[in-house]
């Protein structure tokens, strides 16, 4: 199984790109510009021990290399002219949303889409033919990208689709990290308004680390 | 320092008076009916060493008591009619909001209020001389009640008082709890939505627990 990363030079996207491929997943790469999602595909395989692991193409051959998942990752402003691009090429594809509408120039905000949330507008412009996943939307890009640590965040996914849900579930867990089905799409108006408040605490002076990730807490543990 | 707890007689509000009063701080329990208020706090402090720490009053009763934190624990229903109730008496105090807007008859939804959120709706109902403050969402009813075990939830705290949060904050932290500043009121569409997901998480037979909680988890925790 192949999976597309849109948006995959971006930290977000060079992360999960690094983390999937380290866990066995083939990557592609995809990005408006070919030449540039070639380049971060090879700087990303030096990182690896099997160096043909990420290949690197423009959004469309992005898309068409990918079996079955395609994982948005683009910045929000981004979300909809990316989509459009690649629209025609999704139906049979799963498209994992994992944009954070972010106010513009205050990452401590949501302004959300009038759909409600970044999955919710996806799945509304993509309509029932492509099945929208909203997930990993709380993990830190320099938690993906530090090798070296695991992901200190629990992974909630949300969407309307079961089947498609549990699949992306199933990818997550490959990267050693706890996923939970977190309910419908409209549920990604919370999921997706988590991540700026974890950057408040980052960045406050107050809170004696950065990086804060969210775990699902059972009792006792 | 008292602490008045309106709907002091559900789950909710009678796990809170219980933690709050075993860590030394008086509560007095306000609800409609002034004599259902008393039995609950008789109830309640059988289970205490300190046999007076919790009292029980009708609402306004409950809220004349208290010298500075009014913490609101009715069921959704009874949000705005019971701040209807007390407004007058509230001015000088802290309101502290732990209601989550259910769904009627689904708590796997929210069914946000025109304003945004509990919390909001409250500060809009109150006005700008009372500081309105969120928290306590996400801590589940049987946790709080069950004194035998920890607390398993940090707790978000939002509002737009950063004096009236901070005081808020110290208050969480008597239960051995961890709480952070969460941003602005506007934060509770987030953190009270929160609540659907883990009752969500806790119905769930792929979720091997119960009574799950959220914890804020710095790297390499």
């Amino acid at each position: 199984m192949s999976i597309a990363i849109l948006g995959g030079t971006g930290p977000q996207g060079r992360g999960l790109a690094l983390r999937l491929a380290r866990a066995g997943t083939p990557v592609v790469i995809g990005s408006r510009d070919a030449g540039r999602a070639r380049a971060a595909a090879d700087e990303l395989n030096a990182r690896l021990e099997n160096a043909a692991a990420i290949g690197g193409d423009d959004l469309r051959g992005a898309v068409a290399a990918a079996d079955e998942m395609v994982i948005l990752a683009v910045p929000y402003a981004a979300h909809d002219a990316t989509l459009e691009a690649i629209r025609d090429l999704l139906p049979g594809k799963i498209l994992v949303d994992i944009v954070v509408p972010l106010a513009d120039g205050d990452p401590k905000r949501v302004d959300m889409p009038a759909a409600g949330s970044a999955t919710e507008a996806a799945q509304a412009l993509l309509g029932d033919a492509v099945p929208v996943v909203g997930a990993l939307h709380n993990v830190s890009a320099v938690t993906l990208n530090d090798l070296d640590h695991p992901i200190n965040c629990d992974v909630l996914v949300c969407g309307n689709d079961l089947a498609a849900k549990e699949k992306v579930i199933e990818l997550v867990r490959r990267l050693d990290v706890a996923a939970y089905n977190a309910g419908p799409a409209v549920n990604a108006r919370c999921i997706e308004a988590i991540t700026p408040i974890l950057i408040r605490l980052n960045i406050s002076k107050k809170v004696p680390f950065t990086h804060a990730g969210l775990r699902i807490w059972a009792p006792g543990a």
